[in-house]
């Protein structure tokens, strides 16, 4: 069974969609790396229950992320959030360099600490 | 049949979820206001068969939010880049009246440029 290192990303996205054993199975077997033989073993399942189990739940991510784009969406939020970090941060270092305002201050700060928690959403 | 005015929401999120079928009753239902009567006689099945499609493209719906989330976070996400823009037009005003920076305009327009485009993904 070859491993799609698209799936532990997915994982992250949509891992609630799929049930608490195949999840499980998935986790060990991307995330830790487990052999099938290793997650039968742990899950008292064949080892062909792991392997069916891990590619039904590989279509349920695969399916979910084809319908709703949460992984792709995502990744263009966080680059749109990088660009107006990286001008933020150049209006930051001309206002301290040169204008000194602490309004301008005031609002990059707000700004900075938004960034911030909309990152740790996505 | 009662409506759920967050039907109308979720649909915008997860309507690929649905079937085809399920997501014109629906749409027929919750945006075009249509009776089940009505939905009845444009897709050839009976009353019944309306309501339960309905039902369960509804169900559909409310557990893949519960699931995942997303109408929650869009909206947090929205809100935080409103906080954004708020702050990015003071920076805007007060350079504007004050200091008349082209380097810092330039980051304004290049931020308000991209939060456009975020929330055209939201």
């Amino acid at each position: 069974m070859s491993k799609n290192l698209r799936v532990s990303e997915l994982l992250d996205y949509y891992g609630q969609l799929l049930t608490d054993k195949q999840r499980e199975a998935v986790e060990y077997y991307y995330n830790d790396d487990l052999s099938l033989g290793e997650i039968a073993e742990n899950q008292n399942i064949s080892r062909q229950g792991v392997r069916d189990s891990i590619k039904r739940a590989e279509s349920v991510l695969f399916e979910a992320e084809e319908k709703l784009k949460l992984a792709e969406n995502s990744k263009k939020l966080r680059d749109g959030l990088d660009e107006i970090r990286k001008n933020i941060d150049i209006i930051d270092d001309l206002n301290i360099r040169r204008y000194r305002s602490n309004d301008i201050n005031e609002s990059i700060k707000v700004i900075l600490k938004e960034l911030e928690a909309l990152n740790e959403l996505l």
